[in-house]
């Protein structure tokens, strides 16, 4: 499901967004190459240089300056990706074999690095020291969010305020900051940039919502990795945290560790999903997605709007 | 060895700088700040920060300007150690152990990640296109090196010219730029610029030879780790390549292997060692720091430009 197959008027722009990316990571070690196009090209949604494009036609668009900014956006997603499957010990990714399980976790994290590296040399087209200072604090941010990742692994403890915190950091904030920088790059207003940031900080929070939801309701084949595996990795998302107030579940629930058996594993989804934690995260999610909308009708009416509105809906929609 | 005790004029102003690099990574998460400081604070040279400092003073010297690109070049320097020591599976750093051994590789590769995003954030409140370019270019080729050390690790038949590539991208590069920025940063003339940059790229370049030397000749105190750990970890030096000319020698060295015992390994060192390799790597690292002299001599002369002579002096005669 790829964005720019369902809003037309985008492709020739994301098409240029698309060699800017190609061009980006193309490196004379042929195993950097390979390694970075292999996650590039195993069929990301773009959805964050989607954002990018459309949040800049709320100022004065050039698709020369906003590319870069759209493809930013995506090598930075792209290395977060590689480096998120070597602490999660991932070897599926899109339902084709992660970077790590391929080549090994020291290639894994230089091309990490490397993409990361690439993504800073495109944003530096981008002559703007206030884009610069955001999109460092959202890769700091992006960081603690993995570390309090690493760290909460397994906690059942948890409170749902750390839970909200590090989807804030390791999601809402990315695509918060891709509405606000392609605002930014086109010299939109102000207060339409804030307003971007607010709309992409809800729509991302009910994005990460939904993508927890949907590892416990979607099928293998959909998900391309199994059901549960968040679970099963300590990951522990709202879904499981609303199926713990149930004391008699907790209990359960505390008994899942990495090694787990495909059966017993199998059994406990049934119960989270049997628990009502599923209508209720959605809830929770649509909740979001409420303010999302809101932010929306206070943007001038152009078919940007309309785009992010439909975007935003799709995601309320989608299941998988 | 920190040079700020030997170079005195400078003190004030590298206080200024710790500062900003303490105040840096300071993170709401423990484990984070402290593994972070951890490195931060076990001795390094503050080499970068040196000679961006003096490199600035060819310009209009603002020490509240330069301070945050002397912190972003060695924040950028020890995120790179700290990824390095993952890939290397180094237990020893500066005499401590490493972040990967006394946390984990997962926490290795985040807490690298994040101060590679606290030295752009740093970086950020510098206001010059030309600046940042320089930096992400920078940190590309560093990515480039790393990863072509892992894929030259053990390759006995790479020829020299690998090996300098290797070293450019891996440290001179960045001495380079240190220099390079600092002087961007105080708008010194460019004609000056390009020969900080000059002079970086030699000092480097010979820095890393010495350095190369020094695993073979140093004692395992001087190191803070064994001698030859390079070699035992498949790094082929220049001291290596040297020694290779020597085609039985070379069928001894190709015998290295990762687990290989103490004795063994020690009779390899004391072999090249006799080989008059060391001596001829210690010649081209005199060729290139006489190179830096050159560059020094076309340079204003200044207190600067003195000081940089003498750090280049003591790179060639330093013993570790």
């Amino acid at each position: 499901m790829k964005y720019k197959l369902k809003y037309s008027f985008l492709n020739s722009d994301l098409q240029l967004v698309e060699k800017e990316l190609e061009a980006a990571i193309h490196a004379d070690s042929s195993v950097l190459t390979e390694a970075s196009l292999h996650l590039l090209q195993s069929g990301g949604k773009r959805i964050r240089p989607v954002f990018v494009l459309l949040a800049a036609r709320f100022g004065d668009y050039d698709i020369h300056v906003v590319k870069h900014v759209a493809a930013t956006l995506e090598l930075i997603h792209t290395a977060s990706l590689v480096h998120d499957d070597v602490v999660d010990d991932a070897d599926l990714r899109r339902g084709s074999a992660t970077i790590k399980s391929k080549w090994d976790n020291r290639v894994a994290m230089y091309t990490g690095d490397y993409i990361f590296a690439r993504a800073l040399e495109m944003m530096s087209e981008i002559n703007n020291p206030r884009a610069h200072q955001i999109l460092a604090n959202t890769m700091v941010e992006l960081c603690l969010g993995e570390i309090e990742q690493i760290k909460d692994k397994f906690n059942f403890e948890q409170n749902w305020r750390i839970y909200f915190r590090r989807i804030k950091r390791k999601t809402a904030l990315l695509i918060a900051s891709s509405c606000q920088l392609g605002a930014i790059a086109t010299g939109a207003d102000e207060r339409i940039q804030r307003r971007l940031f607010r709309f992409g900080y809800y729509v991302g929070m009910s994005y990460q919502i939904m993508d927890d939801i949907l590892d416990f309701t979607a099928s293998e084949a959909e998900l391309g990795k199994p059901a549960g595996s968040d679970l099963l990795q300590g990951n522990i998302t709202l879904p499981v945290l609303i199926a713990m107030k149930n004391p008699a579940l907790k209990e359960i629930i505390k008994t899942v560790h990495e090694e787990m058996l495909k059966e017993d594993m199998g059994a406990i989804i049934q119960a989270i999903k049997a628990s009502g934690a599923i209508e209720q995260a959605t809830r929770i999610s649509d909740q979001y997605l409420e303010k999302a909308f809101r932010e929306l009708e206070e943007l001038p009416s152009n078919k940007a709007r309309k785009t992010l509105s439909q975007i935003a809906q799709n995601i309320g929609k989608r299941k998988f």
